[in-house]
């Protein structure tokens, strides 16, 4: 059985045909069309039906299409209640992709496909209970609970960038103060980058983006931190502990076999997670022996919006 | 069918037969044997089997028995990893009561038995997907996901007492700083009614603890708010933001339909709830039109114990 994977992005739609393995077999990529909603649908139906007829596959050995998409996705119906990226409000995309596609369509948010995704093609293969973190421009979370994805009856679930660090912190777009995202983010990293090389002027942070702190991003901080400088180590060090003390959060509502950290900060693996494991060690809740959930690293990478998606559909051949 | 339910707390162990209603048709109390755990598991077992010989009732019409325990509570093989109030650690309390008594066991953490219990007896039994906060001496949480009691792989789930309100704040007990339960448990009141009874030596609130401040107790500052003390006020309204904070961690991770109020802080009702509900319009999740959680208070009461244990062995029945 092959699965489509469908990966709505505020830039570009990509999709792909996903095998049994989560290898993608094929995939294409159209620009989004932020205005017209139907325009956009249209379009990205005749891309999988173009997709399909190209490849080697059968119409029948497609058993559907998954989609991916940023926003607040109602799990009963299927439809977009608000995406801001994309600008839609309250649109039924499961139903008018079904109808100009003919096949089986399940939509989800993209940070709870890509925690899906991990389950049945990635790093979290052998575990029941999950969650992943994905730390990215903001901060996505996704709860597997039993080897099923946890969706709930309103939507708009595993909002975990939206947990409260310091109740009345920072300001988020979410209407409420001090959220995880506006301290564990890349965009909370880039500003604390910032924040520390304006006070520091002697740091090698400053080597790491040619003098010019409009060119500071997720890794500056983490390559001058690796290259011995101390100012950038604080930075690093405070950041990760932002991380860990949503982490703690998570263990502690959850207590799940295995975290999962995706997004692009993920990309700095062992140097990350050694720290964030100690962290925890410390101050994961407390008593001789307790249990601990296994950090892991996600695996799908790139391919995590297509391949996430495409387990949507996947997930009841795989239970 | 009825049920056995068993609430152990650090005073007292209370037996009852629940019926397919959740009422405790009879029921029985015996003293707590902190020390000799063999010696307790005994005396519970002829407890239990003395409850059903003195009743009306067949023991082939008892289902089994659910019991509610405080600590830390293996899900697979129904041990006591570890109960700081009992002060056991690593017994097998399933096993022992099912040698004793020849019945099924079932064994949770008390704070997760008194959520099933208001799912399937209480105020919760219309709905899906539900979290209850007891809001006592400490913190509570328990969580139901698709109608059944999340209980995870390792066990110590759903401690939300223990997520942060303010990362670094006050030291918990837990191991980490600015836990919830330091913010918004019963003591946590106390603590902010006596720092404002002390600032303010004119407050209303002398009056209800007879000018003794050690006599202060969670309704002190509710009681001098009601009668329109400003400082009473005060305490009371930061207190239900703290809780309020809280509450919107448990909406952005779970959005469940309903989200349960239990403890001694629940009693005060529509005065406590309406407050939260305006604290939550303003600042949960945001876009036009966004799912809200309902806000409810337990209803279980003082049966909630037995009837929350009972409920463990019920569970099957009503799912």
């Amino acid at each position: 059985m092959y699965y489509i994977g469908v990966d709505i992005g505020g830039m570009s739609m990509k999709s792909g045909i996903v095998d049994e393995n989560g290898v993608i077999i094929s995939s294409s990529v159209i620009p989004t069309d932020k205005v017209k909603y139907k325009t956009h649908v249209k379009k990205l139906s005749r891309d999988i039906l173009n997709l399909i007829k190209n490849s080697s596959i059968d119409i029948t050995q497609i058993k559907g299409i998954g989609v991916g998409c940023p926003g607040a996705i109602s799990p009963s119906d299927g439809s977009v209640h608000f995406s801001n990226n994309l600008g839609w409000t309250d649109v039924n995309l499961k139903k008018d992709l079904e109808e100009l596609t003919g096949l089986n369509v399940r939509i989800a948010n993209d940070a709870d496909s890509a925690t899906l995704g991990e389950l049945i093609f990635g790093v979290a293969k052998n575990y029941k209970n999950v969650v992943m973190i994905t730390l990215g421009t903001g901060v996505g979370g996704g709860v597997i609970i039993n080897k099923k994805l946890y969706e709930g009856s309103l939507g708009v679930v595993s909002e975990l960038g939206h947990i409260t660090l310091r109740s009345g912190g920072l300001q988020c777009s979410c209407g409420r103060r001090g959220c995880y995202e506006q301290y564990a983010s890349v965009t909370a990293l880039i500003r604390q980058t910032k924040e520390s090389m304006k006070k520091h002027k002697t740091s090698k942070m400053w080597n790491y983006c040619d003098g010019d702190i409009e060119k500071v991003n997720g890794k500056t901080a983490f390559l001058a931190s690796k290259a011995g400088d101390k100012y950038a180590r604080n930075v690093v060090e405070k950041y990760i502990n932002y991380i860990a003390e949503g982490l703690l959060d998570v263990c502690n509502v959850f207590r799940p076999d295995a975290i999962v950290l995706g997004g692009a900060i993920s990309k700095e693996g062992r140097y990350l997670t050694d720290k964030i494991v100690k962290y925890l060690d410390i101050r994961d809740y407390g008593y001789p022996g307790a249990p601990r959930s296994e950090i892991l690293v996600a695996k799908l990478g790139n391919d995590a919006g297509i391949v996430g998606a495409a387990a949507l559909v996947a997930e009841e051949d795989f239970s």
